[in-house]
């Protein structure tokens, strides 16, 4: 929908195929998801209908796709930070979320704090991603970050380095970071994969 | 993505808004069917569940997606009649019998058998509503049928006016109906409403 030739270093779908099979390609995918959450597994049916319910509000008009509304309706428009937060807490951040959400309902034994902190952990996470996003579009060239460099700001997006400059945004997101993996501490070592997660996002250059 | 520019007499949502907004909109429709069919309701879970595995492969890649896909694959090609209708069985025909498998699985106590007569009905209905669009594509006026007429053959689109002529098409659709409502026979009045709904098929004039 950014209309960008590149992800991960390739050419993008509808580049590669065309707009009509990109736009399919992501119908089909949207819908295995819950083809998939839907089969039949050990966990109780109405954790299933948990976990369902938790991946079609994140994605929905109050999840993903709203988020990507409110994007497209700011082009060229000035945004607070407050605002440009709860535009990515929708776009990115809600489907960050589910993913972690999800990976907790997996687990047949759960208990509702630890779902709590597990969601901070995500929330946390998901911001401080898009935060370094908007650093790695400002500062990388594009063949290390394998999508169209500088991109945001040249068509004119609110983003984080425009806000607060590139130095004081990257500080966020290691902030950002560190109060991830803070509420990972009653985990133990069993957090392990997401505190390196975590701090992949940071490290990370594209 | 036929690109038409009337739906029901009316702007179709990328005319009226933008492409994007349209785009957006489908995909939130799409994953509100979803997030209302994993709602706790009074039938139980695995139900539930069963109706949501239901949706999710009637509009995916084996699905409506697919069937999109074959579709536009074959603009200005020839296609056999069973390919025709291989490729709507998927487009529409999944969907139209996804919903009346939801409405059948809906009542609690729903016997395979009865699911099985309700399947039959609703594949020879979404088959005979396809031929009557193309019949009426064909016949109708763009102010009658509430979306561009004519649309199939200027855009050179298989269809099955062009196979076997507008007035065999119509015959054939007529039948395809009496085959729909005699599965209808073992619930007797209480499907009269289904009975109505494929009559119309054939009578509907856009």
């Amino acid at each position: 929908m950014d209309n960008d030739s590149l992800r991960r270093g390739k050419p993008t779908c509808h580049i590669k195929y065309d707009e009509a099979t990109a736009l399919l390609t992501g119908d089909a995918l949207q819908t295995l998801a819950f083809d998939l959450l839907s089969r039949p597994t050990t966990l109780p049916a109405t954790r299933q209908l948990q976990m369902l319910a938790t991946l079609a509000q994140a994605t929905g008009s109050l999840g993903m796709a709203g988020g990507q509304a409110i994007d497209l309706a700011h082009v060229g428009k000035n945004m607070q930070q407050a605002e440009l937060e709860h535009m990515h807490s929708l776009k990115t951040g809600a489907l960050i979320r589910a993913a972690v959400a999800l990976g907790a309902l997996a687990c047949p034994n759960l208990d509702s704090t630890a779902l709590q902190h597990l969601d901070h952990y995500a929330q946390k996470l998901g911001l401080a991603f898009q935060v370094m996003d908007d650093v790695l579009d400002y500062e990388a060239d594009t063949a290390t970050l394998g999508k169209t460099a500088g991109k945001d700001a040249h068509n004119n997006k609110p983003n984080f380095v425009a806000l607060m400059g590139a130095e004081e945004a990257r500080h966020y997101a290691e902030q950002l970071i560190a109060e991830a993996i803070a509420q990972l501490a009653p985990f133990g070592n069993s957090a392990q994969p997401l505190r390196q997660l975590a701090e992949f996002v940071t490290a990370r250059k594209h």
